[in-house]
């Protein structure tokens, strides 16, 4: 367990990149001497190291990094079956994989994980002593201490305490995250969105989640419940929604509810990518469903613009490259539904989801406990 | 200009309220000498001041909280002709009132506060010797440092250095802001929102505005552009808007939406009120044009809940008690597009603004830069 200060420290080296003692000492406000007390410290620890030397005007200075092979994660991504597991180090990168049969059973999952444990380390016995937290991500909703599953209507859970299970099984410190959240702190951590402050995941698959990171840091709401762009209603008084509602964005833009209409149309589709297909040969039901499900899509997106300004939106898909009738749909309508004075400010990015994807961004979510501590709000 | 260590003092009491030096140094992570230094030297500053001897267990212990008299503020709110002008203390309570016309001209409105702040502090020689900062508010965008009024369809302005202006002929450092920003950073100082972190104001009027705060702060976005709802399309396809697109909640929702609306079915209606009468007896034109705007009002606010999922919204409005049909189709449509699970968890307070209101917004904008410091991202 790190010091806040040592975390602080951390902090800042993970959001900026390499600097000099100098350059940390005054962005953290200690004194020179304060600050390569803390270094040192984490040096022996094994978490920093110095890097490249400098030459500037003055003396050369040295940079500090964070050491790649100063901790180890490992992360689950309980979204597909089977499920993924990968061993990631100190920047993310992945350096073992391997995977595990999923089960909606919370104890049997926690069991499944400490078997395969030793085969994700196996030949490794220094990463098996750096091994420094695990993560688990999944479709639901969590708790702010990412230790309960609130709700998981894929796992069929109610108020499962996951972390304290698979913890108890493997002996290893354990968070969960909802799987948009995770893949925020990924980016964040790791990824794209390492020097964004403000920047909002939309993650479109079988169903549609969303996270915000604000000022830096992951915010969930005061009920957990930011993000939760699935069930803002998109078409009023349209189809109804499992939640119990009518024209949820879930009823008409996720990759099930688009899957659904298809069927519904007398469509064979069984993939978006399909769907495409037929699209770009003029069958007009499959142009229909693209457009009504793009549309609703790009208006949430725009509204998350209007309502947040953030300065990047991610958008992670599972499937194609998001270049077809559907993804140039979103892209349009969340130009025609932001205030044309700011239409275009906003970078709109995709990126293919996988299951590493997935998996490192379980890993990332015991990273950021590791490295800065708790993601409270 | 006060020191970090004095402003971090100064925002711990500002949002608990009187504490004790133990708790103080407690909540700062200071010693108890380093904090009752700092503390002295605000008391030296009349800043703070001891209030009432607390017996528990233990030795008795002294709180401390702002003192009322320690710095005073004026605030003007550019949304009405006349402009209202107020002087506050450090408690958010006015003090004097006074009013001055209204102006389009940056440099005439400037000279005629110049003009009116002699009477506003006549008589009051110590709270002259006091005065800490002025803020304006009005209609519009500004900038992050709360200095340059980007956009102001009201007042015809684009890029007008306002603060800079008013400081040059007063004398007094200024800060300007966006209207309903300012009455969320007035709420949070002195008001309903003292002690909550994330919440968001919804100013209904002839116009919507709307402000976040989130974990205790203004958050403006990336362009400054949160909170912008007036412009999230929520009637797609809908009535054009002044802005170029179409169905905006400002189309819709606002008062100036609804009494054209009034006036397009041939309704002879002027306020909102009267059309609140029509319905009340019978009018189904009334009636229908107000189920129109409230639902739109309701859906936009309940977006605001689930992307964000604020700990209050706060409805504030200018005519009536927003408990006529149109503020209960708004509470409805809130309840009616959220999430079931969520419904009636997010508190919704209503709030007339009157001249005091708005006036008291403006000057805390100036209250929080001295007490807290400049509010940035």
């Amino acid at each position: 367990m790190l010091t806040s200060s040592q975390r602080q420290l951390l902090r800042v080296i993970s959001e900026s990149g390499p600097l000099s003692r100098t350059v940390l000492a005054a962005s953290m406000g200690l004194s020179k001497a304060a600050m390569s007390g803390i270094a040192r410290d984490l040096i022996t620890l094994g978490v920093l190291h110095e890097t490249e030397t400098v030459y500037g005007q003055g003396r050369p200075s040295i940079l500090l990094d964070l050491h790649p092979e100063g901790a180890f994660f490992v992360g689950i991504s309980l979204l597909e079956d089977p499920a993924p597991m990968v061993l990631s180090d100190l920047n993310g990168k992945i350096i073992a994989r391997e995977n595990m049969p999923l089960s909606r059973d919370p104890e049997i999952i926690a069991g499944l994980i400490a078997d395969a444990l030793p085969k994700l380390l196996a030949g490794r016995p220094d990463v098996a002593d750096k091994l420094s937290g695990l993560g688990v991500a999944l479709s639901g909703f969590v708790d702010e201490k990412q230790a309960n599953c609130v709700q998981s209507t894929l796992l069929g859970w109610q108020d499962v305490p996951l972390a304290k299970i698979v913890r108890q099984k493997t002996g290893v410190e354990t968070f969960i995250e909802n799987d948009a959240k995770a893949v925020a702190v990924s980016e964040k951590l790791f990824g794209i969105a390492r020097d964004i402050r403000n920047f909002s995941v939309v993650s479109f698959g079988d169903g549609i989640g969303c996270a915000h990171f604000i000022r830096g840091k992951l915010y969930r709401g005061n009920h957990g419940g930011a993000g939760e762009i699935a069930h803002c209603t998109i078409e009023p008084n349209g189809s109804p929604c499992r939640c119990g509602k009518r024209g949820c964005l879930d009823t008409v833009a996720s990759i099930k509810a688009i899957k659904e209409m298809s069927k519904a149309e007398g469509l064979s589709c069984t993939s978006l990518t399909e769907l495409e297909e037929e699209a770009s040969v003029g069958n007009a039901v499959a142009i229909r469903i693209l457009h009504r499900a793009g549309a609703a899509l790009g208006l949430a997106i725009a509204h998350i613009i209007q309502f947040n300004d953030p300065g990047m939106i991610l958008i992670t898909h599972v499937e194609g490259n998001f270049d077809g009738l559907f993804g140039t749909v979103v892209q349009q309508a969340i130009e025609a539904n932001v205030l044309p004075r700011y239409a275009g400010q906003t970078p709109i990015r995709t990126q293919r989801v996988d299951s590493d994807i997935w998996a490192r961004g379980a890993a990332s979510i015991a990273a950021h406990n590791f490295l800065i501590g708790p993601n409270l709000n």
